[in-house]
């Protein structure tokens, strides 16, 4: 199991706003979650993702293909994937072993 | 105002555990806080921070030098801005606005 | 035809020098090349990689892959893709545009 | 000594091509390279920077501002930091490193 926090930005859509095509990227993610593939969480800043690799990338071509579909020409994606083996990582397990360090 | 994200990678850690690493950085950003300069928020993948653009480059240099001074002689950061002015973002706007899209 | 730009970082790896991974990695890379399946060029930073998307997440897959076979536990991936459909993107194509607007 | 790599896109900018913007920031570049501050090197996915840490957050901060000087309302800009104390690291020391590890 690997964590990924990802952005997709579409470049030359004319205004400055973003969110309509974030929206559609949650429409997508939704959907993987709900057939229990992923879980994800969006933040104000990117959308990140639990789930196997070969999955995650999966779910990543379907995210940085949405704008496309809108007529935006081109796409910059940012991926950071976060893979640990010894042990399973999950996004809550990462946030209370931070915790448990803060005490 | 800005926001942006930030991952903090001490290099040459000997384990896969890098969360004590994180804990310090949240203790510095709590103060940054506390003082009335920055908004933050922890996340399973990264921290966001959002506040006037000298002062979250200040607040960047402060974390990315916390690993150094635990004996690391290597630290990765990674920083994505988001720097929007034709209106005030925050991280709870920025949400929002994904949001009412979803709709 | 889309670009990445990729960099591979083990963590936990005792000393601060990574160079000895990025060498595996440039071994799958130069296969992958002669295979024509991609052209690939090694900077100070990152590896860049030009290719068709779905080829794209293979190497990053295999690539992402290498330091885990050297006993590595953690490895944070750092992806960032510029996929551009209005016309066919090169590396050479990149660069000379932007010496085109230098002058 | 540390080494950046950074991209900057402007958000909003009517047609998919920025290589107009890169090219501004590659003047701003040079200035800084021609006061002995920095070196830097254009990639076809990214702009390398090797400097003094300070030195660097003022560089970015500038090239950061550049596409709002021409009307853009919004700047993405992601930055890789790697910062290596045990011995100086310079972009080209890096790139002898891995070919020494590739025989």
């Amino acid at each position: 199991m690997a964590i990924v926090d990802i952005t997709v930005i579409p470049i030359g859509t004319t205004t400055p706003s973003v969110s309509e095509y974030v929206a559609d990227i949650q429409h997508i993610l939704k959907r993987f979650q709900e057939e229990g593939k992923i879980k994800y969480k969006l933040t104000p800043m990117n959308t990140i993702i639990e789930g196997e690799l070969p999955t995650l990338f999966e779910v990543i071509t379907a995210i940085h293909e949405t704008p496309f579909h809108k007529g935006i020409q081109r796409v910059a994606t940012n991926i950071r994937i976060d893979d640990r083996r010894d042990k399973t990582t999950t996004m809550e397990g990462k946030l209370a072993s931070v915790e448990k360090h803060m005490k």
